[in-house]
């Protein structure tokens, strides 16, 4: 398969400043490690920022959206016909995303990465197109190796228009926690069974439903072994373009915040191509969908929120982003035991 | 024992209310349920607030700091000092919830209930001292019943006070990971050694020790079964002064945020005079502390996160704050599938 070729991402790895960034944790008012996971959060800011004093600017939230071919044998509960009005919704400020990027003050893009349907140009909204949905992944390739190619020199070029040095991972597709399973079962080499969940709300009989077909396209692409080729089999177009911006901002060393379980299939697959991609990402929360423990478990991360979402749109991302701030605040503006003139533990 | 008499609270059961925000959150453009916890919150909020459009004001980030006469026996790892020292650093805005209070815009109050130091007198500090410590509960009670009496009627009256419909609650002592052991074993017939934990940082030989002197202090008070006469006995001043807040809280039906482990344990004695306590309250967060997951099973309660904090101060009721805000707006500010033109699931 062609592609364009990314150029190698390097490991943040600087034991200089992750023991710097350490020692003023450790510094700060409170006893070792009381701040759990966020002291993790700080650490990881700091190294990908490359900086002691981390501080995230203008960042983007890009929902990506595509339909899928897949999506006519009955995979979701919702009709295809809801992708395209929930990207009107997200651009009209109606949906969760909408509200909460509001609510954070985050730069909201909507990218049209492959919807069936036209859409009138306006601000906020990226057409981006590679095609009017995916083809029936049953009867061959999601997408042929030009148009991946495609999406993810569009997901590149897409993030390198943006400013910031923050990106959050959104998206909305009927029919990707569908993309999203066959690319875990494939890359990590999972039982499908373990990898598909209800989506948007399948009963008992539609998730067996879901389950066989899934099983069928797995066996439909033998040869689609490789994360490039397993993406092209699968799909979807917005899975394919948010492997390109994950791809990109990490060579840029922007901070990653990734949503649920269809953004981090696309950082699955980046971090195929480019294991060093992880260390920019922070997962945001685990979704309720089955899959996203395993794909955590595969990734080695541990997210952020556990609310048992299950909706996508970076609704999540959004969520954890004041997370984030609070890591980067208390970093700059907690007190040293010093500074303070706190005693330190007895011995 | 005497103690003002707290006016009964009233459960807020209102099928009517409950109905119409669930009719609410289901007609938002999202899959049924598919924001988890959020929605849970939303009907919480709605129903405490009595409205299907809930907003939260002037929110009051209340910090009740005491010092324990069992610090003495070794039961924490830092030395009493820590209590008045970490006062100071919360009022010159150095501590972490100093930084995540000013970050969200959250009014900070730290009220000395009973701190071994004398404070000078200024702009976010009440002094509401009841005494100079507790007393050691291996030697007596933690307090009298007049002292205990006189801590709830302080809490209420320093809630009644202040403005706002939501109350946000943290503390600080030294020594107080052990009376609220001591109050979760005591009140729901737990085993001790289940209770306690390593507070803010023991190592196993002092966890050992600490955990053999609360056995000790238990055996010293089997008369304390009561939720009161447990209080007196265990202590200490700033979870008695969280009582009585807590009590008026839900009497003015205010939303209650509880932080981790010790806020926790003055929601468990309120809510055993008064059970209808537990409807206003929001679980911020699960302590690391060992005894919180017991104490949230008890209350029959999910906190928000599980970030692996164990820093008290309401640390964790301030980073859970924004998602109290999120399910505000999005039930403020979601459209509906009707208004948005969106399609529901298919049958």
């Amino acid at each position: 398969m062609t592609s364009t070729p990314i150029p190698h991402i390097e490991s943040l790895a600087n034991p200089t400043l992750a023991a710097a960034l350490q020692t003023r944790i450790d510094q700060k008012t409170k006893p070792l490690g009381a701040l759990g996971q966020l002291e993790t959060l700080m650490l990881r800011l700091g190294l990908i920022l490359g900086t002691e004093a981390p501080a995230l600017q203008e960042p983007q939230m890009m929902v990506f959206a595509g339909d899928h071919g897949l999506a006519a044998r009955g995979v979701s509960a919702y009709p295809s016909d809801v992708t395209w009005q929930m990207v009107e919704n997200f651009l009209a400020g109606g949906a969760a995303v909408s509200v909460l990027a509001r609510q954070h003050g985050l730069a909201l893009t909507v990218v049209d990465a492959g919807v069936r349907h036209d859409f009138a140009p306006r601000a906020g909204l990226e057409i981006a197109k590679i095609g009017a949905g995916t083809a029936d992944a049953l009867e061959g390739p999601a997408m042929s190796a030009a148009e991946c190619s495609a999406a993810i020199e569009s997901g590149r070029r897409l993030l390198r228009e943006r400013p910031g040095n923050t990106v959050l991972l959104g998206e909305m597709g009927i029919g990707n926690t569908s993309s999203a399973a066959l690319l875990l079962a494939r890359l990590t080499g999972q039982d499908i069974r373990a990898c598909v969940g209800r989506g948007t709300g399948l009963d008992d009989a539609q998730l067996q439903r879901k389950t066989e077909i899934l099983a069928q396209v797995l066996d439909r692409h033998p040869e689609a072994q490789a994360p490039l080729e397993a993406l092209a089999a699968f799909g979807g177009f917005e899975i394919a373009m948010m492997v390109g911006t994950v791809l990109q901002a990490a060579l840029e060393k922007r901070v990653i915040v990734v949503d649920g379980f269809i953004a981090s299939s696309a950082v699955l697959v980046a971090s195929q191509l480019q294991p060093a991609v992880l260390e920019r990402c922070v997962f945001a929360h685990r979704s309720h969908e089955p899959g996203h423990r395993l794909m955590l478990q595969a990734l080695q991360a541990e997210a952020l929120l556990d609310l048992g979402l299950r909706l996508g749109e970076g609704s999540g991302a959004a969520l954890a982003w004041p997370l984030l701030q609070s890591a980067c605040r208390i970093l700059a503006e907690m007190a040293s035991f010093a500074s303070a003139g706190v005693s330190e533990k007895s011995e």
